[in-house]
């Protein structure tokens, strides 16, 4: 079942999807994670929905930083596909090699403490509650 | 050693450590993370260091903008103490409730297409390499 | 110490496994797992035994049902090998498309919504203790 | 915005979710859960739109098979009140004890051959592609 | 489900293991991850019986050392269960408190580079194949 | 940005660190992840400054296990650079075939009984605290 979905050979559903994404993108082509996704409309089809609104700009927060959020969490999770996806996608968006640098470092100091915290079982302070 | 070492205790290269801590945030007390990590004094000045220049102001990202990425990063590591204290210093440092918004539904995407496109064993497309 | 153990090569109490495994799968041989646990005979051996008796038909649970927790578990844990081996296993045991996609569906629901549940901190309902 | 949105302080487009959530479940109250999520209601709404799509009876698989898929992913990315929640409901959709056992041994054994899979770096048998 | 087994309530099965525990270390009654255990009464029995092999001495590696990697693993984990009783164990079977902090040091340190190494998805070097 | 910085294109404090792991190691070249790791030029100094500090002689634990400790801290992390780099540096320090096994173990059923340990919710012992 690991399986890429080309549009020729795409259910109308699946290409309906495909067609939102590349017009929302100005892309020829949706990217092998919605190739694969495909493998199940209903899901292909949710998700595609789900990430429209919640990486729409207009919001609290400006579509870079969104971006770089989406980023630190893939890093943090350890998505290899995912970190590179949305490495591209945050340079796209304007990313700067200093701005990548000082993300890598936040995520790589949050990692270590997010462990120190961890292994020392630190009780929550009262004023953070 | 699940011990939470207080100034009045503390050992010299401890409390010299506490007290940066406090000059540079302007706070009467350091939170339990830094009671707790005092259990070693080199790890504890080790990462009292990093994290000053990790996070210090004048870079290319905004100091608001840094500290939500290190709470993106905390929460998709699961670390509930992170969590707690990164929430509370994001907001200290402006983050409004739909700021907070967006980033928790940024994480909870991100969490879903990271488990999406490592179940998919997505190939990483040659455009992102 | 990334090797692979070949049969042919193989100690006489790693063959002994090698020959179970395939006994009890009616294949011709073993898959790279087993193989590279290998390089350690007596980790081979206790995977092995705990892993026949865990996932032994005639229990409480149907072997297909097993075999998709197996692989739920593994897909969230985001390990590559196990997502890849137990996809196969599931489907020699009869999982259909549709079952996979529901699947997976669920597995990405339940990585964001674990992400929601400790990025927010909700205490365990007293009703769940 | 550690906060749990009660139902009489809660906003209009809050209680409509809270309302749906009932309803579907024949509760008196919502879990916590969705009174935490309720800090930001639009991912409340996405949220329970979509859990409410991906636990949908009618599918593949049998409810109770897929409550179990949830919980055994839950398990696996170590979300507490995701295993509280998830066991409880899965009690309530009919998993004996029997088989909360073997789904439990399950778990516990994919935790195991998936980090002893990473760890030899094991390579994806050319069958499984 | 969740629920200790005490010995006085426990099936014959479930005392013989608790019995086995108690008289190899010295103890007069289990700790709480064996009576959480017995909800599985099969699942207690091979969970005991590996361990007891995997932690015997006279191995290759010194009983202090297998206790701390057993640590320093579930701290990379964030178990906390984990964390506290094998900070015992490993105290109990000498671990300083200048140890505890290298380790502690060692497992910060790695968490950090982990996600360095894969945040910048960095092929691994010939030389290491 | 996924770029391997060599040392004829880098920068002079770029070229000043890998001058320092080279000497420090005795080898001719820096690994990948150094390498990668450059493209941050203040990421590459700091965390090469932690690491030798953590990783240095002298303290109270052998050289060898805590590289021992590192390497079972990136396996539970399941991060495949840091495996690949620390089983190579574990046995250019004189990890032995056997020693690996038994860590190896370890790691396995700590990561079985971490699981477990969460997926039954199990209360700290008091002892523990």
């Amino acid at each position: 079942m690991r399986r890429l979905v080309e549009y020729a050979e795409a259910a109308p559903e699946v290409r309906a999807v495909f067609d939102e994404i590349k017009a929302a993108r100005g892309i020829a082509d949706v990217n092998n994670f919605w190739k694969a996704l495909a493998v199940d409309p209903a899901t292909l089809r949710r998700t595609w929905d789900s990430l429209r609104v919640v990486m729409a700009p207009g919001g609290a927060l400006d579509p870079l930083v969104k971006e770089m959020l989406y980023l630190a969490a893939s890093m943090a999770a350890g998505c290899t596909y995912c970190i590179a996806s949305h490495t591209a996608a945050a340079q796209a968006k304007g990313m700067t090699e200093a701005q990548f640098g000082e993300l890598l470092a936040v995520v790589g100091m949050a990692a270590e403490t997010n462990r120190l915290a961890e292994a020392l079982r630190v009780p929550v302070d009262p004023a953070f509650e």
